[in-house]
């Protein structure tokens, strides 16, 4: 499996915000508690952007952990920017049950007296402001960094890339959502491509490869690796935002039925027989443990479920048939097989 | 008076975005609307930071036109991205009485049968997803410039230190119109300078000086400038929001009154006897014209249109006395003298 990021990336990004902080000081109160915040969001993760940076930069050969810090830095704030600009759209107050930038400078207006329509521009203000900073650091960190130039005019097309393709994954999304009808499969399956995984496993490890001077040849493979288990790890987490074990993933079994969330099990499903028995229990607000349990029975009924568990499962082995023996270093084709069988054997 | 931006900027804007359009075709028509939109939003300016830049770097013998030109651009679409993420902060659907992005897409979501709550999402996404896509080719025109280590660096850091600065402006701005009280004229200058004039007037002269090769002493300088000139144009621009000719200057005579925007008008007003008489007209949604036009006297008569007008006068007069003889070049003193006169003295 990948080595968690190392020390080295968490000491970057705490010196980086303790720098940010002293300066904020300088300009209030408010200022310093919004770094707070961005700080506070950046923490929850699971450092899975950073982990690919430096397991295919080890795995080509490099070794200047101080270098490959930054860029490993670049990904996770860029990954941080995008969830707090993400919560903006979706007018989201909490992130895993805790209040996020929003929620917290919402709840910091009304404790300075400001009426509620106010608390709100406070709390839409202050995540559209951390996204901007998070994002700008994505950039300097890579903008700095001290390497030639053919490498980083090339790093930062793959950074101009992952921004690009996500902002088109997450409009898309925006707008699928609005569709009256079910998504076609390809659809979904480019949304989940573009929305995350060129931006979180496509870009992170091509910037490890690149760093290190892989071939060009090998840095194409990863590329399609890293989106084919990208969808692998999503069409898994749709699966289990509907068929898993609260207890063990942490995650509600309902909420993506009420919300009517366009996933592969619903483009199935749209496509047979039971989609006039299914359709009525998508994006129910009320949607009653009852209601649901009968929508999940309908998705096993009309192989919904075995059709997105093989499309995980077709995506996980694709990906891991990308890493041709010839190009990909021994020891990250052994980690990023693993990572692959990972993505679609979680806990359900 | 300075230059407009010359062809070389506008054709590098208009090379960019053709090349981003391209690209977006393989995203869908609404991802290709929303470089559309963004283009249109870029368009709509002076091109005053171009201009700055152009300016510095000419006036400090630079003669490199495709070497500046991208550098112009950087600071333009930081602008572009501060207003459209402001626009999403302030909920507005239009700006200059236009559509702004998230007017269109709101349209374009009613247009394709979303739901009207719907349509507020499709809004926020496309104007913080614009937003994000001019903030980061910002970063990456400036990170893409072939130019010495040492000289990109400081002009990263000038970049750096617009956004860190401008964030916490928008964000004492957005915390500041919650107060209950008015603010000390200190508050109201220093917002005017962090949200505004470090971006639109230090920034863009420092980063032309920089890229010229000017010394320490005279970049310094012209920051020093950046920031009184900057003052200096948003006191007048708020006095020509309650005093000016709307005829003239395109602007309304009742919105500031009527958001209660806290400017040095207000600020003044708040210290003299006449407060009691002013206060009940700010902030006063339905304020009509009759009543517009007594606080309009009321803010004569306690001396804070004086006192507005002075403080412009001596942020004008300052930044002029920055401009060193010994260590700004003539035609470069001469041009940003003619602008800093200007700043104060515009139609009302």
């Amino acid at each position: 499996m990948l080595d968690t990021a190392p020390a080295g990336v968490e000491t970057e990004l705490t010196q980086f915000f303790a720098a940010a902080r002293l300066r904020a000081s300088d300009y209030g109160e408010h200022y310093v508690a919004l770094w707070d915040s961005l700080e506070q969001a950046s923490r929850g993760g699971k450092r899975v952007r950073p982990a690919l940076v430096l397991a295919a930069y080890a795995g080509f050969g490099g070794r200047d952990q101080a270098l490959v810090a930054p860029v490993a830095v670049s990904f996770e704030l860029l990954h941080t920017a995008f969830l707090i600009h993400d919560d903006v759209i979706d007018r989201d107050l909490a992130r895993r049950g805790v209040a996020n930038i929003a929620g917290q400078f919402n709840d910091r207006a009304l404790a300075h007296g400001a009426a509620a329509d106010q608390a709100g521009v406070w709390a839409a203000a202050a995540a559209i402001l951390a996204g901007d900073l998070a994002l700008s650091e994505a950039h300097r960190a890579l903008a700095k960094l001290p390497v030639d130039v053919r490498t980083r005019l090339r790093l930062l097309d793959l950074l101009d890339r992952a921004v690009f393709v996500s902002a088109a994954g997450e409009l898309a999304d925006v707008t699928n959502s609005s569709a009256r009808h079910p998504l076609t499969m390809a659809e979904v399956i480019t949304t989940l491509e573009n929305k995350t995984a060129v931006y979180s496993f496509e870009a992170p490890l091509q910037a490890g490869a690149v760093l290190a001077g892989a071939t060009a040849e090998a840095i194409r493979l990863l590329g399609r690796y890293g989106r084919l288990v990208g969808v692998a790890f999503q069409l898994t987490d749709d699966l289990l935002g509907v068929f898993g074990d609260p207890l063990k993933t942490g995650k509600s079994v309902t909420a993506d039925l009420r919300e009517g969330k366009q996933t592969a099990l619903i483009a199935h499903a749209g496509g047979t027989e039971s989609w006039s028995l299914i359709a009525p229990y998508l994006g129910k607000i009320d949607l009653s443990d009852e209601e649901a349990e009968r929508a999940r029975e309908h998705l096993r009924a009309c192989g919904a479920k075995a059709a997105a568990e093989g499309l995980a499962y077709d995506h996980s082995r694709w990906a891991i048939e990308a890493l041709e023996p010839a190009l990909i270093p021994a020891d990250l084709r052994a980690s990023l097989t693993e990572l692959a069988n990972a993505a679609v054997n979680r806990s359900r």
